[in-house]
């Protein structure tokens, strides 16, 4: 028990905890509240639900990973990315708003938590690495695109048909122009104003409140309800209360892959934005421990009514600004979305859609960051080309397609690269025993009859076949009669059974041709699977050397063969 | 024109042809032709198919892959694996025999064959090296047991129902024993004794042959036929007549998985065959040219009424053992089996087919190797690992499931290893300025504070990280204060932005503890990209270094750092 305790990163923050901490805390706990209400109101109504789910998701989960996560700053809740997935997963299951598109909403936070929590049992942490950064930007930027014109009906009220995507969207609002609801178009266009205003010239105040606050106050005072312009309407107070998701077996399998698309995304979101605030706090994460809590607070928000949350940018990056210093900012920032769902909801009932819209537009636009594109075009023009790659197939094949294709994509690169390790010509550094890559040091020497290459990487059944391509390319280009053939094995850690047989291979062929093959400085695991697959009997031991400079003085004074074949 | 006849192989092959040439041509084209009779209309079963459409298969393809292939040994045609993926795909879509059945798997060549063409002409040959040696064997031992599976009722007499799969099939074999047909069981268990009588004892003779020319005489003789023995029945005489596939466009889609399994599991059978006659032959294949020779093969196959052909290892064995030197062996083969069609099918009618379900079962249990897998596991346990994997996934999910199971899990275990690179601390080796393994090394010496470290692998987004990590768990396990850490990228031969990033990410934090990065040996191409992204300039130019030494006299010479952190 005391273990367990101790294991709860929350409790040993809180072994040091002084007074000046517990009044950080608090603040910036109730400034992230303060976001937060409006915020999960309007991805909620990005995910096609009720306000209220949006709240209940700021409740239980945020007291789920106050209690068990390792980051002290950041802020779990519903976000843009994950919400846009959400409404993208179940649009063809159920109508949008509906009972059934709730239960299905709380079976993917479920869904998606039981996958969060056995990636972190089985430490699969990693598995987010193999998402490359430029993949992950395009994609981001694509998203944000759509979520922003999915928004286009609500802050122009005009009524965009269930269609989704860039285009599909841009196409009905142009030719819908004539539909155009000016009050709502008022209220819209000014909370966006509003909202980048603050945020440039005072950034310090609460936008999203302010405007939340002025758009109902205006709905009030104007009767722009009755004039029209779409409001939030009736919030059901009081608490979520526990109850199990209810959804017949058949369902499940249908919403697996969304709820597999949110851990990832969800996951890849939160990790990133932990870390950026770990480092600048001068602690560590475990992410897999960060998948586990991530994991339990959906889990835990679903018997709860939430639907899935994950760690969001604009949130975290508020509440360290406003002094968290550990998990308790979070837990007073759910305390305080609990007292808002108890006795506040009446307030919402005026408020209009379209200020909700704007906070999304507004939250999203800001995350597409034409520098980063800049940036890595810069660094590497190859990168730049994924980013397009996955910014294209988002905005063309859709959200969660995007997110495959990005994978792919992904994977893809890196195996082929993986796939061709660099197989770099040696030569001798004059005066020394030492063996560099000739392409490198144009002083280095070459011994006539006798090639030297050097492969770096480990041999595998992928990449194996690429060594013994490039060995005939090599043999094909040089003029000189080759004698004998050192393959610098000094990098080769590991070696599997393909790999050896491939080996085995290119010393028949080369032998063919009456061109020794030797192999030299192999470190003993790739050595005993070499001589497990009978290469070393094979090659002879005479071929097995400990360095490139013994192997080729041994070729040199081995006699010349015969070619076999003619 | 005359460059395009240049590249035909056969052409090139013709030039230097002698007397001798083509009577050897012609006896391995009519050994092989009277293999390939029998097995044609045996595999043809295996797939669902009436036997004439093996007899098809066996004539327009083999003449285009004589023409254009680069092996001079290989006999093309139906084979099992390929055949039991076609009764697979199409098990759910027709009815086995049925013209509509016949249709599809004739789609199915067109589809395969254009698949492996557009693979060729795009050079993916590389793609079939992503399948390790294991999973391979994996697959086709448990794939060779649901094809004897398969034909246990046609050696039996017991009618099987639809289901596939080793245990299904065992399980009504095994309940409807008492419905065993003794004559049948005659018929099939005698010729599976001749047949494996002949193999031991005399394999010079055509044991296919021998078995259907006695099968079919003693069904004459004794009147098999009537006591209830199945035989292949009536078998349309004449040359298949040119038509395009005909098919509903919606249909294709259905079927193109499928297609795609068949075209690489063909292809990597082709492929492995080809190889090991030409590495026999001395000759050297081009991959992406056999991609093309395969694909035509079965794209004009398709046009002729055949269904997918492929390179096979038992006729290649015997064609090669006869004694063919070019591709007009195989031509001589397609004129025989055309000669069958005009004038002998009337032959087959009493052919029993017990007898043909009996070459099968020889043919698929002679590919089972358990000195192969002995072997792998001598070699590597691991790898004997991965052949289990694949072996049961087949066995359990099916075949087409259990390659897509294998696919996935050769890249899985890639990826694995791939972002995963050696990390080695290095030490100098004493009276030298070269650094090397201290694993290895025992008598290299390390300076105090400084720690060095060589990563044997390129940078991308998927292996960065673990080397940050590697150089975490580095520190935490060094009892000395470290002043300086240096990375030796002597082997960094590429990097990705991703990759830069984490470096930057990890000087920040190696800086925040107080510890200096050096970076020693960097090549051109990472060096540029850790310029453009400002890693230089983050460490200072005095980080960058040309060699470990002098990273290391730097290192010492600086003056100790702050941590900066608490």
């Amino acid at each position: 028990m005391t273990r367990l305790l101790q294991s709860l990163p929350l409790l040993t923050q809180l072994r040091r905890y002084r007074a000046g901490d517990a009044r950080a805390d608090m603040a910036a706990g109730l400034t992230t509240a303060v976001m937060l209400v409006p915020q999960a109101m309007a991805y909620a109504m990005l995910a096609g639900l009720p306000p209220h789910v949006g709240l209940y998701a700021s409740v239980v989960p945020l007291f789920i990973y106050a209690l068990l996560g390792s980051s002290r700053q950041l802020a779990v809740g519903p976000v843009a990315m994950v919400s846009i997935l959400v409404a993208g997963g179940l649009a063809d299951m159920a109508v949008p708003g509906s009972d059934q598109y709730v239960a299905l909403a709380v079976v993917l936070a479920l869904i998606s938590g039981l996958a969060l929590l056995g990636m972190g049992l089985v430490r699969l942490g990693f598995l987010v690495e193999l998402l490359s950064h430029p993949v992950i930007a395009g994609f981001t930027y694509a998203a944000a695109l759509i979520i922003a014109a999915s928004q286009l009906g609500n802050v122009t009220g005009i009524a965009l048909e269930g269609k989704r995507g860039l285009l599909p969207v841009l196409g009905q609002v142009a030719a819908h122009l004539g539909e155009i609801h000016s009050a709502t178009l008022i209220v819209g266009v000014s909370s966006v104003a509003a909202l980048l205003a603050i945020r440039r010239w005072a950034p310090r105040i609460p936008a999203a409140l302010v405007v939340v606050v002025g758009a109902t106050g205006a709905t009030w005072l104007l009767g722009l309800d009755a004039a029209g312009v779409a409001v939030v309407g009736a919030v059901p107070a009081g608490l979520p209360s526990p109850s199990l998701p209810s959804l017949p077996l058949s369902e499940y399998g249908a919403i697996v892959p969304t709820a597999l698309a949110i851990a990832l995304v969800g996951y890849a979101e939160s990790i990133s934005v932990a870390k950026a605030f770990a480092h600048r706090g001068g602690y560590r994460l475990d992410p897999d421990k960060e998948l586990v809590s991530l994991g339990l607070a959906n889990i835990g928000g679903s018997l709860f009514g939430a639907y899935p949350v994950t760690g969001g940018f604009s949130r975290t990056a508020v509440n360290a600004r406003a002094g968290a210093r550990t998990g308790l900012a979070s837990a007073i920032t759910a305390v305080a979305v609990a007292i808002t769902l108890l006795f506040l909801t009446p307030l919402f009932t005026l408020l209009p859609k379209a200020a909700l819209a704007a906070i999304i537009l507004v939250a999203v636009i800001g995350l597409v960051d034409l520098a980063e594109v800049r940036r890595i075009w810069h660094v590497r023009r190859k990168d730049a080309g994924l980013l397009a790659v996955a910014f294209l197939g988002t905005l063309l094949l859709g959200v969660e397609e995007g997110i495959g294709l990005g994978v792919v994509v992904s994977l893809a690169t890196f195996v082929w690269r993986a796939a061709r390790p660099h197989c770099a010509l040696l030569g001798r550094i004059p005066g020394t025993r030492v063996w560099r890559d000739l392409a490198y040091h144009p002083e280095a020497e070459t011994v006539p009859g006798v090639a030297v290459m050097r492969v770096d990487a480990s041999l595998y059944f992928a990449n194996a076949e690429h060594l013994r391509r490039k060995v005939h390319t090599l043999r094909g280009s040089m003029g000189d009669p080759l004698r004998a053939f050192v393959l610098d094995a000094s990098a080769i850690n590991d070696l599997d059974s393909t790999a050896a047989d491939a080996l085995l291979e290119l010393a028949h062929e080369l032998e063919a041709e009456g061109v020794r093959f030797l192999v030299a400085g192999a470190k003993p695991p790739g050595r005993q699977v070499m001589e497990r697959a009978t290469v070393c009997r094979t090659l002879g031991d005479e071929a097995m050397t400990l360095d490139v400079e013994e192997a080729v003085e041994r070729a040199q004074a081995m006699p010349l063969q015969e070619r076999r074949s003619a």
